[in-house]
């Protein structure tokens, strides 16, 4: 293909493009394919010779269509949101020309550079102390990882790296061995699992800390967790908080857990993949409060700030913290390299060496939405989930079972776990809408996410009218079967007023 | 920006994209700008208001192409080439439309099936033992990682969890650390740096194996490491043996490597990840013999076949071996997943969670240049290497360091590190072309990397030419400074035909 057929096919791509975002209403949300369904669509091996455009284009809808789940359609309440926009895609176009690897300062000066001044440009509209950003001579600043896993696992290295080398300071006989086989990470029990994941890969022992009764970490079992493991002695060293966790969208007590993490000397990361991207809103900032304890800060603008995968935004109080994560070895550090506010190699801060020219997309979106355009945006998913939130409330089947904050609405039918499996099964059966649940604590719970980009009040109320629909008929079911079909449901619609 | 403006701005950047493609042989292949330039060009912080497209457009040439390194010039031979095509710039901007994230298969079936099924075709297209296929119900099979150090890092740990399963199942009062502190792995002295990274990152030893003299790791030196090291009571457990090494091409001899990894129960890795696509092709297939003693193999279509970073193609013998990677705690097992030949997590087969549809380059690609358009694609690089190799060998000044295998020479004037250090700087300042050099034991080497998709013979024989020219000035300089500015140089240049 050249580039005048270049020309041609990716005008027809972008049409195509346009034409999916505005029918994908109309597409069905979830798909109806079994496992196993593409390969006897496929050959077995890939062709010989050159085949058309056509061709492959006319595959698109035979072949990957059916099987794909339609993440941004506003009837997709599942997981979190993830990003999609204009302006990114556009952004992405470019990228992919430019297609330069920006592992270093002088592989590509405007990738790395623009990456350092956006993640300012973003830093300042969340209102992050100074001491996180890049500035002009900053010991701090920002960098976009894959995804806040990745970040996570950074920024626990990182912490592993620098224990070690206090410890060994204090005390040269100790190997990195005996060290590892004390360190202990702590974060809440409804922390997500690729904080697990990073213990088991940095090979230190990770503790669950018990939340309280609105699913935050407190000071007092923090501090209850680090007083026990000392006098085992153990050595606690990394403390994980999160800020939107991934099952009900809770926040630890960061003004509570982050002093005792400066008196410990335990570095502090924080997670706030999903909820980070409310802080660019003043009456959401104060949730980012004690953020000047930790030291780094991790959130995804590819989830909820219209910036496309991937675009995991990581800052640290000492970049020379992170980059050092890989300096163990004493043979590295004679391949010194400047790592000033100037000349930035952003491959000493992350797990791959290669990386995309990312920051396009955050540079594009930014300044085709402006501040206030992603501000809104954030508004409305917030009140639209206030607004299912207030659906739920007036119908006495129903429970809310988390504070509602942001974009997403815990929710269950009163009854067994047993009961809101079936309606879980009934929803995601039909198809017209798609939910994932969660577990709090013992129950069994509905997760319902704002999402997509194009999401509106209609949207909610035609899911709410939906799940109430296949709830009372649920219900039914049960009363006609004995509760053999519902489980111990204690169905109420007599109670229920204005449901279809 | 609503869809109808998206049909419009998006054909605009399809024909920048082309426009930038077509003319970029026009474009300094490496930029003007010092360190911190592009911080004064930007404002301070975000707009509060949204800007217009036509703004960021404008933008692009006065602020961002200044700082570009321009990979896809054909005068571009530095590192390794890194892949740019139509077709996979097409797909991306699918990939980008329909903005999955696929890390479960009920996140969207059509992008972990796909991968699934591309990632045969491929190892199929490279004649990889079957057993490395996910076929319709084999246990081994293919993943797409984003790099080819994440790739080696999967697979380290992958063999570190195995390795102290195995230790712990015959001896069950080893703790993890006990383990963790005699495990070793190994690798070539000419091994990339993402190897040594990944051994800190996983907390082993990583011990340099001697090459020979051909920049060969040979099983006499890793099995003289292997025995004194479990002399010393530690435990040998990883090797990566490279295909292609970063610094010259050189391959480790994996007819004798692979044996002995078998013999000490020791997980091989091969790390191709520039090489690897030239084994689609009959000629170069030998280089891969050997495969058959691996347990994971990974190499870049995102360096050398055509589809767009990122897509580092990563196969394994048994996929429970690398899932397994993160289950060392048993409250994790609980969770049990199905992940048979019919349904795939990859997210358990990768360090982030999330993941674009990132195999819809694979097949856009495949499909559209067809095997054979891709095995001439190889073939004209190695061609063009091959042609530079002569033009050097003609030159007595001159001497090859590396046998010429695939896409790369790598070679320097006769006579001291610092001639050649001067000869590359006079190259790298005259921004005609750009290489970056490598170390080859003691020698500074300027290393020649056939790159860009368009690169022809003429622009070779350019290179070449004014590479002669700046040789021919430096060493006449020398001559003049009685060797002060070119160090120790024989110049030889009477005895030199041919040069301009």
């Amino acid at each position: 293909m050249n580039a005048s057929e270049f020309r041609r096919r990716g005008k027809e791509m972008v049409d195509y493009v346009a034409n999916y975002m505005e029918g994908i209403e109309g597409r069905q949300v979830y798909p109806d394919v079994e496992p196993g369904y593409l390969r006897p669509l496929l050959p077995d091996t890939a062709p010989q010779e050159p085949e058309t455009f056509e061709d492959i284009v006319n595959d698109i809808e035979r072949i990957i269509m059916p099987g794909v789940t339609h993440w941004h359609s506003p009837y997709f309440f599942a997981y979190f949101p993830t990003a999609s926009s204009y302006p990114a895609m556009l952004a992405d176009m470019l990228c992919g020309a430019i297609g330069c690897i920006g592992f270093s300062w002088a592989a590509s000066p405007a990738c790395t550079e623009l990456e350092t001044v956006m993640m300012d440009w973003l830093g300042q509209m969340l209102g992050l102390p100074e001491v996180f950003l890049a500035g002009k001579a900053g010991e701090g600043g920002g960098v976009i990882q894959g995804s806040a896993s990745e970040a996570t696992l950074m920024a626990l290295l990182a912490a592993r790296t620098k224990a070690i080398q206090r410890l060994q300071a204090a005390s040269p006989a100790l190997t990195q061995a005996a060290i590892l086989e004390k360190l202990v990470a702590y974060a809440s029990d409804q922390a997500h699992s690729s904080v697990e994941r990073a213990g088991l890969i940095g090979g230190v022992k990770l503790k669950a800390i018990p939340s309280d009764g609105s699913f935050a970490m407190r000071a007092s079992a923090l501090q209850e967790a680090l007083e026990r493991d000392k006098a085992a002695g153990l050595i606690p060293f990394f403390v994980v908080a999160t800020l939107g966790t991934t099952s009900c969208c809770s926040f630890d007590n960061l003004l509570e857990v982050g002093p005792v993490c400066n008196k410990e000397e335990v570095w502090l990361h924080i997670d706030a993949a999903y909820a980070g991207s409310a802080f660019i809103c003043p009456e959401f900032r104060h949730l980012l409060n004690g953020v000047e304890f930790a030291d780094s800060f991790n959130f995804n603008p590819h989830k909820w700030l219209l910036v496309n995968f991937d675009c995991s935004a990581m800052w640290v109080k000492k970049r020379t913290d992170l980059t050092g994560a890989f300096k163990l070895d004493p043979v590295y550090l004679k391949h010194g390299h400047q790592d000033s506010g100037l000349i930035t190699d952003y491959r000493h801060w992350q797990i791959p060496l290669g990386r995309r020219f990312r920051s396009l997309k955050m540079w594009f979106v930014f300044r085709m939405y402006g501040v206030k355009g992603l501000q809104a945006y954030i508004r409305k998913h917030v009140q639209l989930s206030h607004e299912f939130e207030s659906l739920v409330r007036q119908d006495p089947r129903f429970e809310i079972c988390a504070e509602v904050t942001l974009g997403l609405v815990c929710f269950r039918l009163k009854g067994s776990n047993k009961l809101n499996e079936a309606l879980l099964k009934r929803i995601n059966s039909a198809k017209k809408i798609h939910l994932v649940p969660c577990h709090l604590r013992d129950k069994f719970v509905l997760r319902f996410a704002i999402c997509s980009r194009t999401v509106e009040s209609a949207h909610v109320r035609f899911a709410w009218d939906h799940i109430c629909e296949l709830a009372s008929s649920l219900l039914a079911a049960g009363r006609e079967q004995g509760e053999s079909a519902a489980g111990e449901c204690p169905a109420q619609p007599a109670q229920h007023p204005g449901v279809p």
